[in-house]
């Protein structure tokens, strides 16, 4: 029966091999075309101890704007990540005193076209949508400015952390052009149509206390200690077995996305496996045999 | 047209003919499973005069937690209630001073097993969603803890009432397990999945002024006259005709759970039986002729 | 590409063939028959310098409520609205001191029989529905009392404008009947079940103050220079090229009505025809070479 669970979990939580099927040649020449593109770095640090795992955007000289080689370091952390069963969180976060411009011009100047927007669209999506999907505890540390594509990268995580000098702008208005990295539509999944449709028509700056107004900031910190006291925060919240905190994300992905039904059976299928199993048992005080 | 009408209404409220098929020998292994297994009590009182249910969950010597034979009487409770043409409104409490801390250990520890779980959870799942879909107006009347399984139980009403002890915490992790009664899919739906992943994850407790800045609790009453209170403060919201309140609850369940177009149709279909009929005609002074 | 990209928009945003056949039969009835009833005007304007067009409810002497006539001829200026390729915004008004009561009397006696609320109901849906799509930012202007049908037409706007004597209250329960004009389906949309729950059942009267608390007001302007004003705030909003503005519109729209992954697509169809488009290439300066 772990099988069929197994299975309908995959289900569930998954794309339709059809619809893999159609992206996975785009993605492929997205990835071609990307990776020999700009400068900096995305690097990936799991530790094991903890179950927490930091990604850090490194083109500080950018403002940590992602090139098309960044681009393609991402996507191969978060495959990186989603094999990791014993993860539990991840940080999302910048070197320096930017959080991320978006993407790279010398990037952008190669790719201006919207044959190469569709792809490079695609690519950070399906890289997005994966990590958006990850059974982990996921935040952004807001330090600095989070400019168009970096405003979109804010709303891939689950939550979001600010520094003082943390501030999210949808600028890319200004740049004639809309969200092409999937924020749009997470954005109005996490602040609701009207409020975001004003973010995105206005370019207004948000900080931290205007976004927590709006539910978009969850924690703020102090810049000088902020990474310490961002993975503090998130280690009050994934103190509990891998298999029961994946299960927690998995269920709250499900009802995020799918219909009540669909995420109702979701429900059904991440709780059965952990009822009488290892992590609720030591819970139970270990007094009730396993059948 | 009536008859169309009627049929199209029930299609947009219930899952399809398949799905019920596919749950309905589950939940009668299920039934039978559960229905021997420990003590406590759940009553319902229907008021005719006011159109007011009562369900009252008692097993205070275990601080109201649900038995597997508790399960069974909520369930044909709800199936009582679904067939209660003049009912208007619910009011979901318990005995002494706890609301209810979750399943009950006896029958825990009796169905300890991930196949058991799945039985449980997809019995409970088939109550509360038919719960949930009631054409009545729901509160919960939250007084002392709602702990786990409990927590849930709050998540299936339309609203939610505290005393000063009322108390929503989402434990379930601490047990090694996450939400099993579809709790964690309708935490979702009510408060977004920001809030509900850190109630999931933190376990924290919610008492009424917590809850209402989260819009968790809609009203608070003093612990002494809780019941009369809470009653009264349903009342204001039970003052229609049966038929136009069941429809207004229509309404918001197919917008709630479906897509836009679903839920237009749906209102249309709810609408129009209405226009031209008796409250309506009544309201209009009776000077217009109905065809 | 341009012509794929621009069919697949199209199916993200419009029902299917067969939706559009099954109702337009329906429709062209309707139109028939509310074309003849009752007095008022709804008139447009469109300012093609600043892209605002201004819809405005002529029917003082009936509070600005619908007559059969005026829903037919808001129906045919959402029609024109919807061909106006240069078009950013729209404002939804009033003459006089009442935004609107609803339906007028004398229409609504005459089709006062469920079959013709049908009627009604489906063709006010169709106009609403698609007022609320088109790629526009749109707010309404919400100067005295919006009752009852008036309150449903101020759900079908981007943002709500209010003046102190602004005033939205959803009376349809005290009618004997519930909202038709698919304002229950968007006030669910808007502020959630609960809350939407809570309006449509006590019929409770929200002014501006109290409807911003619960997110239904945007703005708030004084009631001399109210259309100047609400002009005004509306300009911060479309400052953009249309084609921007039309592709943030349609992004929003499809995350507010569409699963996560149809929503995605549809925002990567509207990213990429920009990307490298001509305002794009403005913002960056002109110095890009369009391949």
């Amino acid at each position: 029966m772990n099988m069929i669970l197994r299975n309908n979990i995959w289900r569930c939580q998954r794309p339709s091999l059809m619809q893999i099927r159609h992206c996975s040649s785009i993605i492929k020449k997205a990835r071609d075309k990307l990776g020999t593109l700009g400068d900096g770095q995305v690097s990936l640090h799991k530790d094991d101890a903890t179950g927490i795992a930091t990604v850090t955007l490194q083109h500080q000289q950018r403002k940590n704007a992602l090139s098309g080689s960044m681009m393609v370091q991402l996507a191969d952390i978060v495959e990186d990540l989603s094999s990791w069963e014993t993860g539990k969180g991840v940080i999302l976060q910048a070197e320096g005193d930017s959080f991320c411009s978006g993407g790279d011009l010398t990037t952008v100047k190669a790719i201006s076209n919207p044959q190469d927007g569709l792809l490079m669209s695609t690519f950070m999506h399906d890289t997005l949508t994966r990590f958006y999907n990850l059974p982990f505890i996921t935040t952004c540390l807001v330090h600095g400015k989070a400019l168009g594509g970096g405003a979109e990268l804010t709303t891939a995580t689950d939550f979001r952390v600010f520094t003082n000098t943390g501030e999210v702008s949808f600028v890319q208005g200004r740049m004639g052009v809309v969200t092409g990295w999937g924020g749009g539509t997470r954005l109005v999944k996490l602040v609701g149509p009207t409020i975001a449709l004003d973010l995105l028509t206005t370019c207004s700056k948000l900080n931290g206390i205007k976004a927590s107004q709006i539910g978009l900031a969850n924690h703020v910190v102090g810049a000088e200690k902020r990474f310490d006291d961002t993975k503090a925060w998130l280690m009050e919240r994934v103190s509990h077995a891998p298999e029961v905190l994946h299960a927690m994300k998995r269920i709250v992905i499900a009802a995020r996305d799918s219909t009540l039904n669909e995420s109702l059976l979701n429900e059904r299928l991440n709780f059965s496996p952990l009822w009488g199993g290892p992590a609720n048992l030591r819970a139970l005080g270990g007094n009730i045999k396993h059948k």
